[in-house]
């Protein structure tokens, strides 16, 4: 990497005095060079490559990343599964959640400024579409996706559009920044309806889903039960909040859900895992009035007892998809640094970004939180 | 019918005058008898026949029925089909839609008067389970319906408990008053969230999907297309308002949904069918961040593609079932009453109700809107 | 006290063995009395006194006070402010905050069973008005109040309609049963829209501004910052849960609000106090589309710059009275039985029933919290 | 004026074949002039002068305006009143209201393309502040205004950022896509909460208030009553539908709207007049759990009997300023294609943009609703 290392210390308050010249040191060094972690061929497995550092365009910004973190999808790439194979055009710059430093701007960009501590919605919309001007961007009709459709985290530097960034409140330390974008999905997945005082059934607690259990914790629910396959997940489910653990293959849960219910069932359920069974103990388990948000996604077609398990109930379904830009960030922000939402549990391990075969191993066998890269 | 008519003219003015005596003269008769449409076996039918008029309890009126109508849940009793052949208890009273005037009342009724004219909530629920507490009592536990579970009202007289009597606005035509409750039906599928300047979906367009036609269309829906397999029914939602009617087997839903709605999909689906291939138009052709509302039944289990229907378009469905009590009827009474709201084309047959069969035949071959019978 | 201690120990069990019984032996009692605090002439203070044992009508029941609690209301009666003159007929048995178990009941009573564990709503509502009709009992247009408007809980035993009984978890402890009725209008202050993730101000550390401090931390609000003149509730206040507690007459409550949300002001102000200040502090300091909830009784009209400090800031305003029936006493049961939220700090004192005057002289000195009171 | 009328021919189709020389062919005529309502000094009047065409920004696009409309501001601008004194730097050309086609854009400029018709959301938001970021520009921090803080519409041409700019659909006649700024408006007041089923008074009838009663029509409000010291505008409120119009000074409002709602008071009350009598007849007015919009804008402070009026009635009262950015565009525009919403009543008179005194004379006078200026 080539690139000096002091360039990541400009700030805001620097740039003026370094002014035109910053701009100029960068391109002189038109050579300059970065690691990233690359998805290179149509085949299983990431590669680790010096690549050029990227040309900001005119409402681009280009951030140094101090730390990123691994998502799911990140493994569906590695594995090149079936969904990969349609969506991915090797080669390509893989990883989207991440923090870092703004360290060069394009013309065009106005809000924000060199130094910034920012993270990335990684939805890139379009803000042409009606769902754009309707301001629900996170279902852009011409969605570009960070590190799937468009080089991404994984590596020193990575460029975004401006109107992606998200400026990180200084109070947040960046291992936790990095991990906002999936708190995001938590958030909107919890607080599609009001949580306080509820009780909350969550299936499935990957990363995502134990962040969920920590928002449910702090927002006020009364009384939350997980459920997943892996006791690793289950251990800290109860770390994040959950009242009650439970590992369906060892326990019932549907008689550990009316038990800890009255008999009523929960109010809430929060499905977090694709798996067709959960979502069928989401609709089973939820009491009358009850509301189901929907975050995992499944492969196939479901099967539901739509007349008996949301008809005669008079269920409420949320589809849940990304966050809202930036209202979710916003709250994502504020959760995190008023230190009411300990995220720590969820982080299990740390790498260096060369060593992410390792993450991605440790995800596969499910024995892992999530995991941060450092570059 | 042995019970003298002038009985029906009792008002709350007159009541305080006869007072006891004029309980003691019905208690009198004890041989009193109307005519009523029963089951009476385990088998397809109903049978006409002179039953003794109920006697009411400490919390209940009695009613002399106006008018009542048919419900698609009385010819499934008729039919004596699978639910009704496990629900159903003969000898049993049917029918649930009426008006008419209370003629009695146990000596605990308060709200109640002599000479009210009423209609009733057909869920008589119970007032002590969970749901009652928090006031949704459309979904009590211990649930009873109306001509179902206990007598019903296609009689001279139904007796009720005082809890479930809605008094009418006087305004109200008896033939309108009797087909609230359907109504009610049609007000919470559409008003599950606001409809107003929305483009909506209705698939199904029997009586109560010809209801909530018009209910759309009087509160703001810019854009309704109705969809049904049957042209009389399709001929009558125009005459609610619906701007597009098409017979899926005729045209193809699919292009004249994008059509009128420049290749968007519709704002809102509402489901009214029961039938699994509107179930799946109403998903795949509402838009992103779309609602769906599920009134009609499936008999069966029925197959979702939650990921690309429901979870990336960011769609919310809601169950709907019963009526809120009596929030509902409360905007129902209002649109009936303020003549915004035009239910008369959807009455489309009156019958003594002796003639019951007759309706019962039309509505089997979908040859019917709303049946009105009369005593 | 005359009547045997064992009746409160009645249970639902031991009932069908006492039977019939049970019920003679209270009536041949007739001369049974009981102490009670009463308001007994037009003036200043409260007399102890002997008197009858309620008699219950057939659609109530008798509790035996087990705790009971002063609110700000039986102060004035206490006090015979202007407002106890117009609304108070003397004699009266005041209070209205209790817990304690049913030990009779009339023979219409249908939900309450003998040994029940109960509180009441103190909104005696008709059941009968067009509020009442739509569920919305707490504004009854035909309220009557426990404790104000009929007899009420300051003595060993109280009946109330059944219609008002709340029957509470096992799981709750009778003196924090006592204070379910404040506690539930802290719950509609803080929860007419969603807490989580907000930054919010309290004016007025008053008992159930304490209580609305701990129903916000629970509920997620990322920072509260009360305010109140008595250092007393402040210190209160912090234990409830409070980020900051300001003194107004010490430190410029702006100053610091603006300070302590980036000079945005907070998205939420829960006005407790009734002060024409806090008013203006919340109408002032709460940010663009904030939330405004009022609590606080004014004792005259307020002025207010509604252009500039609600139409432009696009604010929301909820009047906020009484609880809802029963929605709102679910959560309040299940915040406190789920342990979530701790109320100790707000009971600060306890007293002998007959030492009632001693809690009256520390709430008017400001020198408390939630005072019980034990028959 | 003397840009070539043809230019305003250009459509998106034919861009492409002008290309860059559209773009040269306008800067060539360096000298180029227009008519412009100007306010020239700080003295009441306006003045009408040739000026020059505006230059666009790289983010900006050239409208030649079709048609414009004038609002109460551009009469408070006129007469150069308190609140104009303090925020009008003159020269300024005036008028925000307005539909035209897009005859220039700047080189940043995406989605709106040359021959686009279109009207603009005159609150020219900053894009960078809290609000925006959240997707509330209505409410943006630094919000300036076209016509007031910047150059307006009336004027042959008026360039506006693209950001603001609302692509009209093609079927709404551009004197009718002129009003949908202040119908807009309407939309939020009306629209704050639903109004189906709704009893409504609306107090003042000018255009805007004339556009709420229209919107509240449509959507499903159940009687209608508009309130307004002009017998002029009263006779318009029933043209757009008011069920019940009422010149204070004329009829006891009270008595009416208690007679025409059953003695209780309308469910909702839309205050657009910022008349501090009118203020209190929405407040009093109004039943128990009503909904008030405020719109109007009140010149001094009022007073407000909180604990009557909204704490113990538990109303909720919502500000309103702007429209949402641009989901209340989207509305707007499908109320008014769909011709579900008749506005023609509302339009009143239509001038040359010379003669726009005329327009401002009718408009103080209160012998207007809304008046159409021509360049």
């Amino acid at each position: 990497m080539h690139i000096l290392a002091t360039k990541a210390l400009h700030t805001t308050e620097d740039f003026p005095k370094i002014g035109k010249s910053a701009k100029m040191f960068w391109r002189e060094e038109k050579e300059a060079k970065m690691k990233a972690v690359l998805k290179k061929e149509e085949m299983v497995g990431f590669t680790i490559e010096d690549v050029a550092v990227p040309e900001v365009g005119d409402d681009e910004i280009l951030v140094k990343v101090e730390v990123a973190s691994i998502c799911g999808t990140d493994v569906h790439i590695y594995e090149w599964n079936n969904w990969a194979q349609h969506r991915i055009k090797p080669p390509l710059i893989v990883g989207h959640e991440f923090a870092g430093r703004v360290v060069e701007r394009g013309k065009e960009v106005k809000r924000v400024k060199i130094g910034d501590f920012v993270s990335a919605e990684t939805h890139i919309y379009c803000n042409q579409c009606d769902m754009c001007l309707i301001n629900h961007r996170e279902v852009c009709r011409n969605l570009r996706i960070l590190g799937v459709d468009i080089n991404g985290a994984f590596a020193e530097y990575v460029k975004i559009p401006e109107r992606v960034a998200w400026i990180n409140p200084p109070e947040i330390p960046s291992r936790y920044a990095s991990i906002q974008e999936p708190l995001g999905n938590a958030v909107d997945t919890v607080l599609a309806e009001d949580i306080s005082g509820k009780t909350v059934l969550v299936t499935g607690a990957g990363p995502i889903g134990l962040l969920a259990i920590g928002v449910a914790r702090v927002c006020g629910a009364t009384k939350i039960i997980a459920s997943d396959l892996s006791n690793y997940h289950l251990e800290i489910a109860k770390l994040m909040g959950a009242d009650v653990a439970v590992n369906p293959r060892e326990q019932n849960l549907r008689e550990v859900v009316l038990n800890e219910t009255h008999g009523l069932g929960v109010d809430v359920a929060l499905e977090m895992s694709g798996a067709k069974s959960a979502l069928n103990d989401c609709l089973t388990l939820t009491k009358y009035l009850g509301r189901v948000s929907l975050l995992g996604l499944f492969d196939d077609n479901v099967e539901i007892n739509l007349t008996d398990d949301v008809i005669f109930k008079k269920l409420r379904i949320y589809g849940i998809t990304g966050r809202r830009i930036f209202e979710t960030w916003q709250i994502v922000s504020d959760l995190l640094r008023s230190g009411r939402l300990n995220v720590a549990p969820v982080i299990t391990h740390t790498f260096k970004m060369e060593e992410i075969e390792k993450g991605i191993q440790l995800m596969k066998d499910h024995k892992s939180g999530k995991i941060l890269l450092y570059p």
